[in-house]
């Protein structure tokens, strides 16, 4: 029987589901064995050679006589209750693109790999990336001690896989990459609400994490005159607000106030504190900085005006990750092939094509997230749109798969 | 002994003391028992003829040949950790007011009343103004049935005391005042900042408490676009400044939002929902009424500019209480007659004088309150303004005691 793409999405999407129709498949759980064991299955009938390296990545190899490879990747971990689009496409696409590439009779200069990061998402560790991180070559044994929710560490379930976490070191084969290539779907509404069916991702943004507390003066409610407050939530509120108005100036740019408290707390006192976080994303390296300037100039001068102090944060600062002109030009080609003009655009949302970006020249392409919607049962895209996302990846890899010069 | 305002406060202030330097003594106590025995000591002392009444608050009698009686009331319970002059100084500076009368060999026209009602804070039971309240001859039945953090109810702990919920009726009394003064700290800062020593209260506000939900769209921080989006905190930020700009621009209107809750919550989500409270209050019966009108219009307008959707609750809408002209005069010239040009200025707290003043002429004067604090161990008012605030509180009473026609 043929195996198409959406069959093996179909085949994927039943391993870790759940009843609400959302999918749980964590780090170093039977779940995700279970379908990595399933692709590798898959990768091996393509007749690649099949190795999960130290890290619990799943890699196949298409071999060639020349040059660095070509590499084709994304992840089959989900967030709970995830949908069955986010990373699995990415990979699964990837074998049908070998199929394609095999029923054109290809050869290829240089290497194709095929590979399945482990752990992209960190829902079980907190250790997201963990996978794409060991095989660049970071230094990822703080995650080896993260511990799940029952207080096992990474390391643990790792000995109980027949994983030693004293040798992930041994994942690291960036160096062998010559090129990434990552489908993926968008994530966001931007392909779906303009109808739009290929995404070509120029950057992926850097981002701010902040925690942010104002200090004012709690006061009664009743008694205390506007004019002599020192509201900490209207400082907050200020803040909210600049930030919305900078990134609507921005396209690049993005800002999130998501969790915000107000202390004490009663109905009837004027907050005295008031903490919040801060998601800002930027796309390049340039606003990156001038966004973080912005940001704490910002905030000093809401308090200096309200007659408030701050405390501002950093808890993670990850700079934004340009993708590289070589390889985004071979997929706007692919897609340009298929009659499509991609819809160049910068990924908000974190990839592991963030990471293998920073050693090696890197792409990525979208395709529609129904609504937008992802992390969720809903999450849906087109099989149409799938399959096109496919045959892109197939064209890219060609093209690049042929070139000596990169 | 020579008895003195400042000595009975010290007295008090030891009744139920805390060791940070607070005092708690809530309804139905021992501690408030106890102050109130005390305190009914020192008015039989003075020559009054005392009773608890049937909801349990303490009332001496100054007879008079003629006429309603002019009364003079707080309350000596007191907010958990509370301080040493919230209510206490209202009744112990009435009877420093009867020892001037009586030194003075003051023959009053019509009766004086000193009381000190029961459970104006609400501290235990929620049951706040319960005293006034049943002497008023409101029905607080349901307060009876209130239940403490014990889970013991009103009705149960009145009894402990010998004290008969279903009785609470008889307290209703308010037919016989013609008219009530209560002095008070300000427990705000206008007072302290401005340097003045008696304030007089114009009215009490009406205090409006809102819950309000807006409901827009969660959505990923880093994938949805700044003009996709329908953040709910965005829109409550707007509303937070515009109640801000409104209150700052009406100085008898004070607006407070005091608790907030962005959900989900998640630090890179965009808030799809955003719950939080509104505290309006409103001086005038006029203001009271168009502030209503306008906060609902401002949300409804917020929201349809954002693309979101609102759900305003309103808790509790307690109208503004007006002092009567006849009071407030006696009260400004007693004061006057202490060199004093009293600062007329609203409560934006509640009294027992918000319930007197709804079925008899009623009228407040505020002493200073250090740096405006309340409800805090650290409630300080000084000894000269004390008994400054007695001394009128005396003279306002001779001038009421005295008239015939009101």
């Amino acid at each position: 029987m043929t195996r198409t793409l959406s069959g093996d999405l179909e085949a994927a999407a039943r391993i870790g589901a759940l009843d609400d129709g959302g999918i749980s498949r964590f780090a170093w759980t039977p779940e995700l064995r279970e379908v990595t064991q399933w692709v590798a299955q898959e990768l091996e009938r393509l007749g690649l050679d099949v190795e999960t390296d130290a890290a619990g990545n799943l890699i196949g190899r298409w071999p060639a006589p020349a040059g660095k490879a070509v590499m084709a990747a994304s992840h089959l971990d989900t967030v709970p209750h995830g949908g069955r689009f986010d990373g699995v496409l990415g990979v699964l696409g990837a074998i049908e693109a070998v199929r394609i590439l095999r029923r054109a009779d290809f050869e290829p200069v240089r290497p194709i790999w095929i590979a399945a990061f482990m752990d992209e998402e960190g829902s079980r560790f907190g250790t997201a990336l963990f996978g794409s991180r060991a095989f660049c070559g970071q230094d990822v044994s703080a995650s080896l001690d993260a511990r799940d929710a029952d207080g096992i560490t990474m390391r643990e379930a790792m000995a109980a896989q027949g994983f030693d976490g004293d040798r992930v070191g041994e994942a690291a084969r960036v160096d062998e990459v010559g090129a990434y290539v990552e489908l993926h779907i968008e994530q966001g509404p931007v392909l779906d609400a303009r109808s739009e069916r290929v995404g070509l991702v120029e950057a992926i943004c850097g981002v701010l994490g902040y925690r942010v507390a104002l200090d004012g003066e709690a006061n009664h409610a009743g008694t205390t005159p506007s004019e002599m407050r020192h509201d900490a939530l209207v400082g907050a509120s200020r803040v909210v607000l600049a930030l919305r108005e900078r990134a609507a100036a921005r396209p690049e740019l993005s800002a999130t106030v998501g969790r915000i408290r107000a202390l004490p707390g009663g109905t009837n006192v004027i907050p005295g504190r008031c903490e919040f976080t801060v998601d800002l994303r930027a796309a390049t390296a340039g606003s990156f900085e001038a966004e973080q300037v912005w940001f704490e100039r910002m905030v000093a001068e809401v308090c200096a005006e309200e007659g408030l102090t701050s405390t501002v944060d950093c808890d993670y600062a990850v700079p934004p990750t340009p993708m590289a002109p070589e390889v985004t030009a071979a997929i706007e080609a692919a897609a340009l092939g298929e009659g499509i003009t991609p819809l160049r655009m910068v990924s908000g949302a974190g990839h592991d094509a963030m990471n293998v970006g920073l050693y090696a020249p890197a792409g990525m392409l979208f395709v529609p997230s129904r609504a937008g919607v992802s992390h969720s049962p809903d999450e849906w895209t087109a099989v149409e749109d799938c399959e096109l996302g496919a045959r892109v990846l197939a064209d890219a890899l060609r093209r690049l798969a042929l070139r000596t010069d990169i």
